[in-house]
């Protein structure tokens, strides 16, 4: 039930033309999704510039391609994540505009240009960090952020890291992901103002137990503002960052 | 090494007073501190409105006060977390005028009133999260944000977390403090749009795991938005959430 | 709001003494526990004979007792648990008639004489594990329900539990509370028919891990019809058993 | 020995044909199950209308299609679970009837047509939970109870969980199948006073280590009424449900 | 009902005192411990020579002493594990004349001297692991067995083990408590051929994980012939040592 | 150096040919396994009847093969744990007369006809158990001893144990193979006296955590005379069992 | 900015050529790399005799090869760690001279032929550990150190140790590869005086959990002198070998 | 057995006074220690100038003095760690001449002065982590190293790194103690060449699980040359530190 259609219950009460109990009854059943709760969700991709996220695991390559294009017809933006060969098969046939990064495993589609606004830079400590970094970095610029990407800087060769301090400095929101020691967010949390966006992944070998170490060093990490998501999460780290940035950009227009 | 000094250095080059392979010499050795590089640290309190953290565990009370004292006078704002009796004392005979939360365990002083600008918004499932909640609004208070505080809002009774929609979809940054299932990041992330900054809290007994539980939820939260912190870790959410208000106040203002 | 009020609301409407949209705006922004919704929660002690439970760990004594004092006003019934020293001598201070059980550390009062319908069974596998099967009987005798009570029935001398057999079939649901192994659950599990609510408790050594050890027993448990609480969570196993206890009791009358 | 054999060696000891002793020495020996002990179980599928489950894994094709059969001719109701492509050929060789679900890799099969009494609601957080699901609902089923299905009803938006609730709160067992986080099962335990039985799923990644988050979540639940079964455990929790539904049902026959 | 009772009861059917039915049912319903079975615990510590352990944690003082005095009554031997001081000082006033070691906190006393028989050796790898030994050690003469000790014997110092060689071959049953790396056992194990019982101790700080890695090291010992025990749990090690050391023993009487 | 080998040298010593120097260089350089301490192993397999065990996994098959043929060669006895079809076909090819049980994945060897002596039982819980089992029983055949095997016997229907209890009595030493709640041990460690080796297995899923939660149970388990192996370990637990029925089976000679 | 650069740039300062100014700027904004800082890294293979290690996961074989023709041009000297067959193609496409070593799926070339100088000693536990210790032995090896191996000298049979103590002890840095108990840098810690690097490997089954099990034991050594690497790390115990080899060596030369 | 009493024996074969077979069975039984095995761990001390540890925990105060009487009496040089009041009111009874460290909670003595050679640096993350740096300072001083502290130059601001650099690149070996995230081993790892011991410290809160955190990231850095001890072992680390550092310093000497 949106506003307009509560209105139109009311203005029958008013008119007489609906009983006090039928439209009580009415009211009280009413799921709250129908009271201009639900609202949120049906039209938060547009409002937000957010695109909503389709979960590929676990669905069936049909699933997966009825999903997309229901969203893709609502909100005119779409990202699939984890999407094996199969189910992109399937969306490409259901829609054939996505697009797709192979290492990354997510496709994704657009039906207007963005003209992208702020800036959210994402880094990786090595070369294996980078498919969830371009999990962030795609969802990043769906979302209408400037992205740029700054791979491989590791925290071992730490004077790496320095030329590109200049950007990371004028990001409105930095993601940054890595894993073995998942040492990185701390050091560039150490040199950085901005609001960090730790991605632990679960590339390592040993004791990093599937990201389980990176985790850990970026939860205890001793730079403060540094919050973290789950391991290998890019989507999640984008979308955050690509909300913080949505925030920041506002100030500059 | 101060950029007068460099100058004072380059003019020396310039006037044959210093040698080039000395000018050399003392470049390259020359920490990068010197080099501007560090005045990210010593003037970050100052320019960033987010005061210095001490993290009082494992420090003598003498430590605990010195340190205090030094911070204090040269950015005029302070935070001290986890501080118990003994320090507190110390820390009152060199700060008389500092404020002390003793459940939070918190001690905290400003030496100008704060304008507070935009709006952190606060939350926590239980009564016993309150604590830790406290030690992030206080945080995010001393950084010149508002702050409202929605404590007690549970997810087990869904319908006192509605009261407060209003005021969190206002919020520029939400802090949530949840221990137990540490669900509530994941209801109220399905209701609102804004950052959602989640603290584990170590409330809870049995396969609580002191926080652990709570943690893994909120990592795994099937809600976009949300990023966490460490367990208990209040400081590190109010000064994140902080961040973000003052990223985004810079609109309105 | 309750149906009154929103009849009042409607026939306001009706009558023209309240514009549509300022009606559509109070209906909108209408908490949805004002809607019918929150008064499970408000009554549901009443009509559940179930009582609302205070979980009394990093709340003062003073919180304890105003909590307590308010919910045993509304509800006639107050259940206690993980009280200490200060919160009970508070408590006492706001309802002197309340009861105390020193080792399961739970507190309760109930303004009437309750008439127990029903069976609950509560076992143990030990006498250590008694203060959590305490807190689980006691629970659900607030809860209505006729318990008995098998105490120390072991699993290590399997003959110890026949003899309570026929009491086990007899009861509409059974919580057992056992640490160490956890095997209980198993064994008896093989032997009845009936819901079984397995409560792990925290006794035990080395590598009994807290209860961990007990708690992943269980949820292993090769018995089908076991189900699992947290660790030392007598109240949750009480509150269940009692819960398919009036299930299964109106049946009888 | 069953009551007949006990009555005929108590005859032989009354006409003397044979000695006390003889008979002291056969009863001392006799192992509990001939003495009604073991009732339980040969007839248990008969009288609980439970039928017996058969866990595939590390059995052979034709182990499985052996016990398959004679579990089937006795108790006239079969599940087997986790069952892979051999074992389910296997198994079609020895009772071509059987019902298969690929998803849920369950097959199944029951003699006569059950009349479904009572309700036990079956929820998933997500599609990706549905294998899980079908487990318990298919098991609930076979064992009689009218069973309905609410598929992929979100934490995240929390307003597709209110369509549900007439329904939720009609059931008298509630299985709720979730991953990730695992926060549904507090989510809807605040909202209705039926027995819930939660089933942590492996769905999801990262920091969920296979089912544990949602599992650690699910003990932790703030709400009360929330049991817990082994993750994925689907059939322990339908089977539940079913025992739970039995004992209700039976008051409004 | 014990084996008198039975005959009388035979007897009562011979002589047509009792009838055929009302046999038949006392027999059914006889808890299976009257048929002769729980014989093993009742008498179990008389003909075994092992004494029965009463575990003092979570039990009050009068408990322990009240339990304490049935044990000792009934088997002339007994032993108290973990007992603190008040639970000591309790005992003591139900029985005088036990025994105790501060550091073992154990207290043991025997009605009758044993003559001690076969062999069993005790070994730590350190002085803090005696406690945990001293439990085993004194189990195991309890039960009969002549206890060497050896104890230090270290395994950074392999040559400190050579001494003890001839009498560790010798004995029937090697118990080896060690906590840190947890080393010795499998050392030991590649010098001798008698069953070895490892007791993981809680001795180490850091990553011993309060005697988990000494648990894993035992559990994956490259040595044949170790099994492994509870964290501390000296007297399940003597117990197992004893019984073995009874089986062997017999032969060279 | 062998003791023929250091006879020799002494006699040299004595007859002047070797200096006491030389001789002393020589005895103090010498290996301490050249000093009859190595005999231990090398005549171990012969002296013990307990073959020596080859573990397949990370070995290449002409490794296995080769080191197979040796062990075979010096001790006429052989068995390989977890050896795959590679593996298998090469020791063949070595071993033409090599036995192989194709679920326990072992293979196994022996040149002279084994006289079984006394008594060991092996237990599994279910039928899933029995590869793990296996292992044991066929190692404690190689071992010499006679071997009773017990499977299916379940925890859940307890009843299905006692018609064992008679065997399990009269053995040695049992072997107990478990999985999923791994609560067997405990149950049958209260109905008996033997010596009991529990071996976890991985059978089980969801929180069994490929065995932890059956080691767990077993470690913590309240019957005394139970100690526990690796998970999956069916080789050492039958050495044990072996060696145990070894030390008693001389008293029955 | 390389020490040329600085000088020219000085010069310029001092012929007036370039400002005051603009030099500091220049100097401020320097990304430290460029200030003789960064010299560590890009020759640190030269320099140091240590090869720069490629960790394969992750990277593409046309990555794999890309990178590792640029680490040979520059160096001279490659390791390439973990690398498959597409990816091991690949890289003999680019630099058709490269060994290959395939059970430790390293990959290495060496430009010119290394003397060998000092001593490092690599010893396993078992067979299956040799792998890991291969990858240790290439490492020092390319490193310039002389490597002597110790394969499969166990600890469950120690006196196979003593053999190799004489070279264990003339070695200035051994490293230990083991896995199932880990126990072997205990023992030898024991016997020797040198700086031990021990290497948990992920041999095992079990309680072994992936190396955890050994990993403990290793940190938790009895013995002084033992530090450790991550699981399975034989290339990060081979470097630091090498290192410590190499400052022990100068002495001799 | 040492070389006097070995040649005695030969000389009493050569005489004839001793038969070949008594000196066989002599030499055969010999426990290795007395075959100039042992004399490593005798004369370790002196020859090494590492002084032999005490770990005080589990010793009784009595214990303790003894064994460090004993001791010093023979290595003139002594460490005991963890020393409570008792302990150490105990070793000041017996030697007074020890010197204490109230936070490092170590004492130590030396009966000669020690010249200093060589250079091991002491570095921590933060002022919390200087307990244990303390312990690893003291320990390298004992053995004889010239050692520099660099205590509080975090992570989190890594200017604070640089001024030290010059003495960290002149030292032999690095212990480097950090708590927290760990992460400061691979932050220094990238700019130094030498050999670094990390401790893992128990500092932190929440998420950093005892010093697990810090442990994990450490064994994953991502910085060749790193090597690990146990959390909190800073005995451990600068025993081989000072072991590394003996190497290194002869070169120079």
């Amino acid at each position: 039930m949106d506003r307009e259609q509560l209105l139109e219950l009311l203005a029958s009460v008013r008119d007489g033309s609906v009983a006090l109990d039928a439209a009580a009854a009415r009211l009280e059943s009413a799921p709250f999704d129908e009271l201009g709760f639900a609202t949120i969700d049906h039209h938060r991709a547009l409002r937000d510039g957010l695109p909503e996220v389709i979960y590929a695991p676990g669905k069936t390559p049909a699933q997966v391609a009825e999903i997309a294009r229901r969203v893709y017809e609502r909100a005119g933006r779409l990202l699939v994540t984890r999407i094996d060969g199969a189910q992109l098969a399937a969306l490409r046939g259901a829609l054939p505009s996505v697009a797709h990064d192979e290492h990354a495993r997510i496709a994704w589609a657009s039906s207007q240009p963005t003209v992208a606004v702020g800036h959210v830079a994402v880094v990786t400590a090595g070369t294996s960090d980078i498919p969830v970094a371009e999990e962030a970095a795609i969802t990043a610029t769906l979302a209408g952020a400037h992205v740029t990407r700054h791979y491989d800087v590791g925290v071992a060769g730490i004077h790496r890291i320095t030329p590109h301090l200049t950007q990371l400095r004028a990001a409105n929101a930095i993601v940054i992901a890595a894993g073995m020691d998942g040492a990185l967010p701390s050091v560039i949390g150490g040199l950085v103002r901005n609001p960090i966006i730790a991605v632990p992944t679960s590339v390592g070998y040993g004791a990093s137990f599937g990201g389980l170490a990176a985790l850990l060093t970026m939860l205890n990490s001793c730079a403060t503002g540094v919050s973290v998501v789950n391991i290998d999460n890019g989507f999640g780290a984008g979308y955050i960052a690509a909300s913080i940035n949505r925030l920041a950009v506002a100030r500059r227009d």
